[in-house]
């Protein structure tokens, strides 16, 4: 019998899930960014710390990211734009959830591959149609799985991710968000 | 009379505005990534094209970025959590509102930061209580800002900016996002 390994440690993930449900108050997770104002529609953010298991927790490096206006917003596109960062995280996500599903299930995954794209009509920023949305209009992820697996098998694991997929979550139903000056 | 610069062509975006209230085709744009699979929950995603004012458009730099899970998760730490670039365009895209908004109401600003927090029950993505939802259970973002503008001012310039912002927008309202494999 050959060993399945996509390198996710889906053991670790299921004795969690058993602990958790006897431990509510440990599941909450708080994450956390940083961000300061550079110039014009220049910032950067930085994410090291977050709160999760009843305490304080480090990513193992501090890391920065850098969002701007490309230059035909007449920007200086010091970096991606702050909407392009969403489609970073689902695909982040989605493919997270596929590796750890298709581990689960005994499939081993050769390659995954994906194209995010998301459809923006930018008259709602500007202010330009008051009937337009400022966010994306759509999404889609396709996704390109090479696995040991038939096409159905790959169709259910990609199923199966999205259907646990935070990310994909928090773009297709509202979060409350609030903000406030200190 | 001090001249204001916050380092926002505002009066581009305001030219940009009334070109396409009557080209609304031009206004169409398409943000992508591309997103590889690396090893475990480990996935690098790739930014560098987008298509905008009617054609292919290209940002000043390729840049990709690592999402994965951190060690407390049984994962390797590679990059920050996917569901944490969510917060990174919402700091990104809420800042970049309040320079052009300042710049739009001649208020000189001298700095800007924020901190985001995303509170997060982690039951939903492991399964451990069906009732408890995949993504953030809500979102808190706290900016302080020192301009040449009373607390009034400030506080609305921040209202307006979360009025435009399409990060604000895509995260409080639902979209449709479709999920294929090819």
């Amino acid at each position: 019998m050959t060993t399945i390994d996509n390198g996710v440690n889906v053991q670790a993930l299921l004795d969690a899930r058993e602990v958790l449900k006897g431990t509510p108050d440990a599941a909450q997770f708080t994450w956390r960014a940083s961000s300061k104002w550079q110039h014009g529609v220049h910032s950067t953010t930085t994410i090291e710390k977050f709160f999760g298991l009843g305490q304080e927790q480090t990513h193992k490096n501090e890391t920065t990211f850098a969002a701007d206006h490309p230059a035909v917003f007449a920007a200086e596109d010091n970096g991606i734009t702050p909407i392009e960062y969403l489609l970073v995280g689902l695909a982040g996500c989605l493919t997270a959830g596929v590796a750890s599903v298709a581990q689960n299930r005994g499939i081993q995954l050769r390659s995954v591959e994906s194209t995010v794209e998301g459809a923006h009509d930018i008259r709602g920023i500007l202010g330009a149609d008051s009937d337009v949305r400022n966010g994306f209009n759509d999404i889609k992820v396709t996704f390109r799985i090479d696995a040991d697996a038939s096409k159905e098998d790959i169709e259910a694991l990609v199923a199966q991710s999205q259907k646990r997929s935070a990310v994909y979550d928090a773009l297709t139903n509202p979060t409350n968000v609030t903000v406030e000056v200190a």
